[in-house]
């Protein structure tokens, strides 16, 4: 699966906001971008853009920049996003059902195929057409839908458990709004989710008057 | 308020994380650090460390490189999060309730000190201690409690009338939880969380062998 093992971080994630202004360009039939109109939208210099771009082997063409629809296909190929993407939340509570409800996963071709709460109050409920399954059933649910993506909604107590439980059944990546830094042995990928952090990021926009999104080139 | 308007986003972004690294590193006594140390471990090189810091002045001791409680101190204060932050939440839904009961934002200097939903089941119940007010003692409320931070959990079609409503009120920033990119005259600062986006990245991640968590410098 590692395909590209040496991109630093801090470049994957420029990548993800090329690729979110690029499909916002696609969107207005912008045939074509240059590194320096792509970094000027991301307040990045064209420099950084084109080293970012380099990693995966991808050149612009002198006079003419990047193609628009070349650029996202390849990226999206590289990100894995072509695909669909089997996802299981962890966690009925009210995150986990916020997630469910959440109706642009399915835009971006991921799919969630089941929910876990040991919670007898919601074990067995329905939430937006899923059945909540226990906990003793997550390992066999993992394998047979070939679920590569978890997502950690429980108490900050419970989070490493569950994922240890998902990283012995086989799930690659762990998307994790419990409030607690889990370890993970480098054995699967980890995103989290921190509202305080989101907040304080809001209050240094703030003060440091900086109008506007910080996040010029989400897409509507 | 504006103290630095000429700082780009990005630089924002990596501010942040340094005031985090340096925070976990407070909190394990080191004294000092170079800016090849701090760029290391943020996966940055020590030219862009020591450009961003010199943004606001700090500049490095040579031999000895900064002071750990110093370059907090300074960030805290530039960055605002040195005094107390009131924040008002519109929107008890799935994810207000999820933010109401999330207890790291007093920790970090944020006190939500209001909630307002318009749905009549909804209003004048208590949350947390909070009673549920209507819409129509926003601006009241926001007005009396010198709110600053206006956070928006409720759906993409009703954000846009809110977040108009919220900046009439005075707030100076927006966390946006809903599915919309907000038109905000760039009267005010906002920071979106999107939930797919951060699934998105996981992916990405999990696709190019990014093992571990992407933010390396959480504090636990």
């Amino acid at each position: 699966m590692p395909i590209k093992p040496k991109i630093p971080r801090p470049t994957v994630k420029r990548l993800s906001l090329y690729l979110r202004h690029l499909e916002s360009l696609a969107a207005l039939d912008q045939p074509t971008i240059s590194s320096k109109q792509l970094g000027a939208a991301l307040s990045l210099t064209d420099a950084q853009v084109r080293k970012d771009l380099a990693y995966f082997g991808q050149f612009g063409h002198p006079g003419v920049g990047y193609r628009v629809d070349d650029l996202i296909g390849q990226l999206r190929k590289i990100f894995g996003t072509d695909k669909m993407w089997n996802a299981a939340i962890i966690g009925a509570g009210n995150i986990g059902r916020a997630l469910l409800a959440y109706d642009r996963f399915g835009q971006k071709n991921f799919e969630i195929v089941a929910v876990f709460d040991n919670d007898p109050n919601v074990m067995g409920t329905v939430i937006e057409n899923l059945k909540v399954k226990p906990m003793k059933d997550l390992a066999k649910l993992i394998r047979e839908r070939e679920v590569k993506l978890g997502i950690i909604a429980v108490p900050g107590e419970a989070a490493q458990d569950v994922a240890d439980q998902l990283i012995n059944a086989g799930v690659l990546g762990i998307l994790n709004f419990a409030p607690v830094r889990l370890d993970v042995h480098d054995a699967v990928s980890v995103n989290s989710v921190d509202f305080s952090v989101a907040l304080e990021q809001l209050a240094f926009q703030v003060s440091l008057g900086v109008v506007g999104s910080l996040d010029e080139d989400r897409t509507p």
